[in-house]
Order: C-alpha cells, then sequence, then structure tokens
C-alpha cells in the first residue's frame, strides 16, 4: 500500500537522505583531492564503498519516476555521480521519465555502448521519444540493431511533427476480428501473458486492417460468451489520425471521457493508439511551457543549469522589451520641452502608462481564453469589442476619476487633474481595443497569441499612455 | 465513426447552423414586436415552429458536452431560449459540463421544479458537484428525496473543501473478496449489467471493507479461472484519503500512470475512488484559472456577462496596481527638482524600471515552477541565489551597456551614460534577489506564489529603479 501523502513525504525524506550521502562522498573527494592520496585506494575505503552500495540501494528500490524527481533536484555534479550508480537497465526508463533539459546532461554523460544498452530496453513509441536527443551516430547504430518492421515504425513515427497525434501514440494495439465470439476474443486474449497498460478496449478490424469498432474489456466481462464481437462492440468510435493537432486530441480526451482511442491513417488503417497517460503528460507539459514563454523563457531551464545558458535562455525576451521601452522613452523625448516646464508630469506618466497595461492584460487574458476555448466567432467578435470597450469607460471614470483627486491632493491643480483623468481614460479605452484586437489578428495569421500579445499589448499602452498623457498636457497646461 | 478532426469542424459548423436559427428567431420576434401582433398567434405559424423542431433536433443529437459548448458561446438571450429546448432528461449532464459562470445563468432561468427534476438523474458524486450551485430550498428538497444511504454520501462529499481528492472522488466502486476464484469473480461481475466507466481494476476488500488490494480487470482476462483473487490481485496500491490536497493526487495519476485508484479514510476502508477523467479536468481547471489569476481576473468571465460583472470581477487588481504606480510616482516625485535640472532623467527612467520588471518575473517564474514540481529544498536555495545574481550581473552588464552607448548618442553626455549602465545593473541585481525571495517567502507563510509575486516584483522594481536611477544621477550629475 503507498499511502499518496506518505509517498510524497518519503520522497522528499529520500532525496534529503541522496543529499546528505552525497555531501559524504564530497567529503572523501575533497580529502583526496587534498590531501593528494591516490584516488584509487580511497574508494576501497570500507566507509566510502559503504556509502555508495546505500545509495544504490535507495535508488534501486525507487519508482523510475521518483529516481527521475530526485536527478532533476541535484546539481550537475551530484547528478552524474548518482546516474553512474542507477542499474543499467532501468537507464531507459529514468532517460524517458526526465525533463528534456536534464535528459540532456544525462546523455552527454554517457558512451554509444551505454545508450544503445539502455535504448534496446524500450518499445519502439518510447524510442520515438527519446531519439531526437540522441546523438547521430547512437541513433544510426539503434536504427540497423532493429528488425525491418521496428524499424519502419520509428522512423514513421520519428516522420510525426511534435504537437501531433502521431508523435504521442504508440503502438500496443490488440486487435480482433468482429465476427469472432466472445469466448474465442477472450480465449486469444489469454494467450497474451499481460495486456498493454491502460488497455480498457481492444480494436476490431477487418481482414485490411480497417477499424470496424472496439471492444471494451469491461463489454467482453459482463456479456455472454457465446455473443459474437459485431453484437457487442462500440461501433461509433472516437478515432484520431496521425497528424490531428495534439490539442485537439488531448480536448476530445476531456470532453469524451476517454481512456484510450485507436489511431488510423487516410484509409481507416489502423496505425496505433493513444492513451490517457500520454494526453496527461502533453497538457502538463503544455501549460508548463505556456508559463514559461508568457515569461519569455524560450525553453524549460535545468534548475542547475550555468549562468551563461540562463543568459541565451532569457535574452531574446529582454532585447524585445528594451526595444519597446526605447520607443516609450523616446516619446517621451519628444516632450521634454513641456516636462520640463511642468515636472509633475514625470512623476504622473508612470501611472497611465502602467494602469492601461494592466487592465489590456486582462482583456487579452479573456480573449485569449476565448479563444482557445472556441468561443469567439465572428458572430460575437463585434459583442465582445463593445463590452470591453464598456468596461474600460467604467474602469476610466472610476480609476481616472480618482487619481485626479489625488493628483489635485498633490499638485493642488484642477487642469493637470482633469488631464490625468481624460487621460487614464483614453488609455484604458486604447487598451482594450488593443487588448481584443491584438490576439484576434495574431490567431488570424496562425501565431500562438498566449506567447506575444502581453508584449504587445504592453508597447502599446506604454508608449500610448505617455503620448496621450503628455499630448494633452502639452496642450491644455502649456 | 467520429473523425476528430471532422467532429471539431462539425462543431463549429453546428454552432453556425444554431446562430442562424436563432438569427431568423430574433427576426420574428423583431416582427412581434414592431408589429404588435399577438405573440401567440405567431408562434404557430408554421415556419417559426419547423425552425424550433429543428434546433431541437440539432440539440438532441449532439453529446451534453457539446451542447454545454454551444451554449457557452452564445449571448444571454440566445442562451436561455436554447436551454428551453433542451431535453429535460438531459439537463442535469449538460449542467455538470458547462462552466461555473454559464451554469450559474442557466440554473437562475430554471424553476424549482426543473431543478428537482434535473438532478434525480444524476449520481451522488455529480449531485455534490452541483449542489454548491443549486438554491437553498432546491437543495433542501433534493436532500429530502435522496434514501439515507445516499444523503449520508451526499453530505460527506459535500463537507470535502474544494481542491482536495473527497472534492474529486465518485461512488462507483466495485468490490470482490479476495479468498474467492477468478472464475467467481467473473460471474459476478456478469451478473452486474455494466460495469462503471473507467473501471480498469476492482477493489478487493476483507469484512470490514478494509482495502487488501486492486484486480486490474485485464489480469482477470488472461489468467486461468481457477486461481484466487489473492494469487493474482496487486498487494502494492496507491491509494488516496479523501483529505489528500487533489495537486499532489494529480501528480500521482501523471507519476504513475493511474486510470482509477481507491479512496480510503484513516482506518484504511475504502470510500470511493478516484478516476483520470477527473483529475484531468481538474488540470485543466487549475491551469486556467491560475492564467486568469496572473492577470488579475478574479474568477472566469462568462463570455457574455454585463460590463459591470466585469468590472467587479477586475477591479481588485487594478486597485492593488494603482497603489503600487503611486508608490513608484511618489519616488519619482522626490527628485522632481533633479528632473527639472536634467529632464532626459525622466525619458530614460521608464527603461531602468521596465527591465527590471522583466527580468525579476523571468527568476520568479523560474522559482515557481521549481516549487511547483519539488526541485527547491533547503540544501540548493543558496545555490540558486547565486545563479539568478550571477544571470543578473551579466545581463545588467551587456544591456546595460548597449544602453549606456544608445545614452550617449542621444544626449553625448558620458556621465549620464554610465549612470545608465550602473544603475540597469544595480535594478537587475535588485530584481534577481527580489525574485527568488518573494516567490519563496509566500510559498513559506503558505499562500501560491505564482498569484501574487508578479505584482510585488513589478513593484519593487519599479520603485527602485526610478530610486537607484534618480539617486545616482543625482549624486553624481548635478
Amino acid at each position: 500500500m503507498a499511502d499518496i501523502q506518505e509517498s510524497k513525504d518519503r520522497l522528499s525524506e529520500t532525496l534529503d537522505q541522496v543529499v546528505s550521502l552525497l555531501k559524504k562522498h564530497q567529503l572523501v573527494e575533497n580529502l583526496v583531492h587534498k590531501q593528494e592520496m591516490l584516488k584509487h585506494d580511497l574508494i576501497e575505503t570500507i566507509v566510502h564503498r559503504q556509502n555508495k552500495i546505500e545509495l544504490q540501494n535507495i535508488l534501486n528500490a525507487l519508482h523510475p519516476a521518483d529516481v527521475a524527481h530526485i536527478l532533476e533536484a541535484l546539481p550537475l555534479d551530484d547528478r552524474l555521480y548518482l546516474w553512474d550508480l542507477v542499474k543499467v537497465d532501468r537507464d531507459g526508463d529514468i532517460l524517458l521519465e526526465v525533463s528534456d533539459a536534464v535528459r540532456q546532461t544525462l546523455i552527454a554523460d554517457m558512451d554509444s555502448e551505454e545508450l544503445l544498452a539502455a535504448a534496446e530496453k524500450l518499445g519502439t513509441d518510447e524510442l520515438a521519444d527519446l531519439a531526437p536527443d540522441l546523438p547521430k551516430d547512437v541513433l544510426q547504430d539503434l536504427m540497423e540493431s532493429l528488425d525491418a518492421f521496428n524499424r519502419e515504425r520509428l522512423q514513421s513515427a520519428l516522420s510525426y511533427p511534435e504537437h501531433t497525434v502521431g508523435a504521442l501514440m504508440d503502438f500496443d494495439i490488440v486487435t480482433v476480428r468482429e465476427d469472432i465470439t466472445l469466448e474465442v476474443a477472450l480465449r486469444y486474449l489469454r494467450r497474451l501473458d499481460e495486456l498493454p497498460d491502460h488497455t480498457d478496449k481492444i480494436f476490431v478490424i477487418d481482414r485490411h486492417d480497417n477499424i470496424k469498432g472496439v471492444l471494451p474489456i469491461t463489454t467482453i466481462l459482463v456479456n455472454d460468451l457465446d455473443v459474437t464481437v459485431q453484437d457487442v462492440m462500440a461501433a461509433d468510435v472516437v478515432l484520431f489520425h496521425p497528424e490531428d493537432v495534439a490539442d485537439d486530441a488531448a480536448k476530445a480526451f476531456e470532453r469524451y471521457d476517454l481512456v484510450s482511442a485507436p489511431v488510423v491513417d487516410k484509409n481507416n488503417k489502423l496505425v496505433g493508439r493513444l492513451t490517457v497517460d500520454e494526453v496527461m503528460d502533453y497538457i502538463r507539459e503544455e501549460s508548463d511551457a505556456d508559463r514559461l514563454s508568457m515569461a519569455g523563457l524560450r525553453e524549460e531551464e535545468d534548475f542547475f543549469s550555468s549562468v551563461w545558458a540562463s543568459v541565451q535562455n532569457r535574452w531574446a525576451w529582454l532585447a524585445i522589451n528594451l526595444v519597446t521601452a526605447l520607443i516609450a522613452s523616446r516619446v517621451i523625448g519628444l516632450f521634454e520641452n513641456s516636462i520640463g516646464k511642468v515636472v509633475a508630469l514625470a512623476a504622473l506618466m508612470p501611472i497611465v502608462a502602467g494602469i492601461g497595461g494592466n487592465s489590456g492584460n486582462q482583456t487579452t487574458t479573456m480573449i485569449v481564453r476565448g479563444l482557445a476555448l472556441g468561443q469567439i466567432s465572428g458572430s460575437n467578435m463585434r459583442s465582445q469589442v463593445t463590452k470591453e470597450l464598456g468596461v474600460a469607460l467604467v474602469n476610466g471614470l472610476i480609476w481616472g476619476g480618482v487619481l485626479g483627486c489625488v493628483t489635485y491632493a498633490l499638485y493642488a491643480d484642477y487642469r493637470l487633474s482633469l488631464v490625468m483623468t481624460a487621460a487614464i481614460t483614453l488609455n484604458l479605452l486604447l487598451a482594450a481595443l488593443m487588448g481584443v484586437v491584438i490576439p484576434l489578428v495574431m490567431n488570424k495569421f496562425g501565431r500562438d497569441p498566449a506567447v506575444g500579445s502581453s508584449v504587445l499589448i504592453t508597447a502599446m499602452t506604454d508608449s500610448g499612455g505617455f503620448f496621450i498623457f503628455l499630448g494633452l498636457a502639452t496642450i491644455f497646461l502649456l
């Protein structure tokens, strides 16, 4: 029995235990280094050996996913030391579980033979997941080691782009013909030693491998054994094509509560299956990637990657933001004369820009969500713009009014107050308009509106806010 | 066969079709209104009736999840008109599928009798999902209509807080004793007409309902029927308690690729089960809620909610941001004298603040992610701070240098350039420090670091950036 709260606590205890064993190991290593003892002698010492065996025992008792978790939580040196202690026959499973960034550090540490040995333990669909990270020559050797059937499968699996059903599917399909009885089907199943994970249904095909329906396993259990497959199979099947977008497939899995589903080619021939565990991993990875890209992190960063790798991962976003900041700065530059005369403008202008950015991002978040859920159509787009402009107007009058009062309290200049109120209202209207239009335009041109919208909106509301506020001030105050 | 791409296209075609039928309906309604015809007469016209029947036919043919999708994509009036056309016996299933905001609009449109009729079609766990949205008197009537066993179940299901396993679990459990043979087990299963959805395993219990293990259905299929349940069951089970945090449960489902799992109370007594479809819905809802709250939207907004409802949903975030903007504005106010002398400072200061905010949010995103994945422990926190400070220093020197050059090109003042470079570097270091510390402190005090960190970071880097830049300028330029 593995109580989930206990197992969570146990995992974090195990991590602490591993870290403390690693500290002992480092202590010994440092001694070697300082005293210039022969490393060989020392490794032979009993303490060191026991330490190592203890670590190995801990690792061997853990689920591959848990070993992966521990490897991810360790700095590079410790991670690689531990990785060497993992049993060779578990390498493959653990490589599949670790994140991409960490996987690269582990693979870089293995030689071709180790990689080949690890890969040989895996199924074709798992190999396809691993292949993009393998060195070219290893992949070549691996291909040659496969029989023709599996080689062809691997090649076809590798041919599907990321984010398609083809890249997520596996080949663990169990099939029966429609004209046999359940008894014959059951006898056939019994001859297999075990069924693949997530087999909630077996696939019914004709002699050309074309899909005719699916037979839920529970149906076999509750029905008389002398009926034919045809009589009890479900003919109305949700099915996928390898080139279907993974995101649509994920939505279908959620909507229709699927555990597994057949994947067929253009001629309706069964080529693989998609299972809920792959779909769930995909959803998690996507939401993770979204969150990273919203902060302008191009890819997942290994938590212990070098400063230089991190700088490279983050620089593009900073560069883009600097360009938009420079533009906003030049807009202010246009009005240096006005600021020189009324210095209060300099203190007030960031407020106008800031509230526009926040409000615009709220609007964009709503629109991006509506697009993702398929709730935005041509027919309701106009009502959306109207609504957002309405919200902006109400917010503008409320918050613009409040800040007008604050401005009067600070500077005792009612004209400055009025300019402040008007500028905030206008900038919120601009933010609402851009907040609706920018994601829709990005979507129209096939770009992901979740990623770039925020920079664009903020650029508009910053430059726009400065221009509106300083422009109004120049007209009415000077 | 339902091809997923086709079915997606078909759904959006269906939506268009519904919208155009609704337009015809509105046309007729408008005619009634304008010509002051007796509504009754007109509803009797054949065209209008046909229109209505066509809509009903479309709705009846759709999966409840698809009807929910269409209802969500329609403005309130159309939505309620369509809702009246939905067959009464499908109301319950559809109410379960729509989003919370839309569900409230639908329930508000139903009288007590309709609600009771809809609720009576649902299982106890489904009722528990719906109950919080039902009017009190309806819930009371509903409780009374249940038998003692189900009433107790519903009450216990309602007693678990949101985001716990108890709130997600269902009661569709199939159990066997460990000492019977597979043949007896199979005969028992065959007597049930069908097994609950997502039954990949049945639960093995003793006479006190204590869990002893699980029996995967595939195990029954591939084994000889004369072995006992005990011989082939899996005794090492991942199991949950009703009070476990849903997020931990979701991670366990991903990590161990579960389809269903038993939920037990403190005495190891089986009380329910958790299935992958509920877990997947939970993951999607959480990532959706996270995205909304990051933009300061307190709750999901019905796409067609009123302007006033939207203003209320968004105002808290804008208020918080205005307060931080006001503080930043007062920091600038401290240096009005300096700005009056060197107006260029006003144009350059937003750049310093902006790059700090962007960089700080990148750091926070990494830390929040590390916290969520459990990769941050006391032992590696210090190395994390060191790394982020390193990244900030490199970025500061690069981008600070670039902007120093730009400043020189614009204002031909090398001292101003140096102040710019120094201020950017210092603000990036501040951003890195705050970017690590703020989410860790929030996490320590049990707050969700994903939600408030961004406002706090931006507040620090704005006020801090202005203070550093204008302060350095005042010291070195004046």
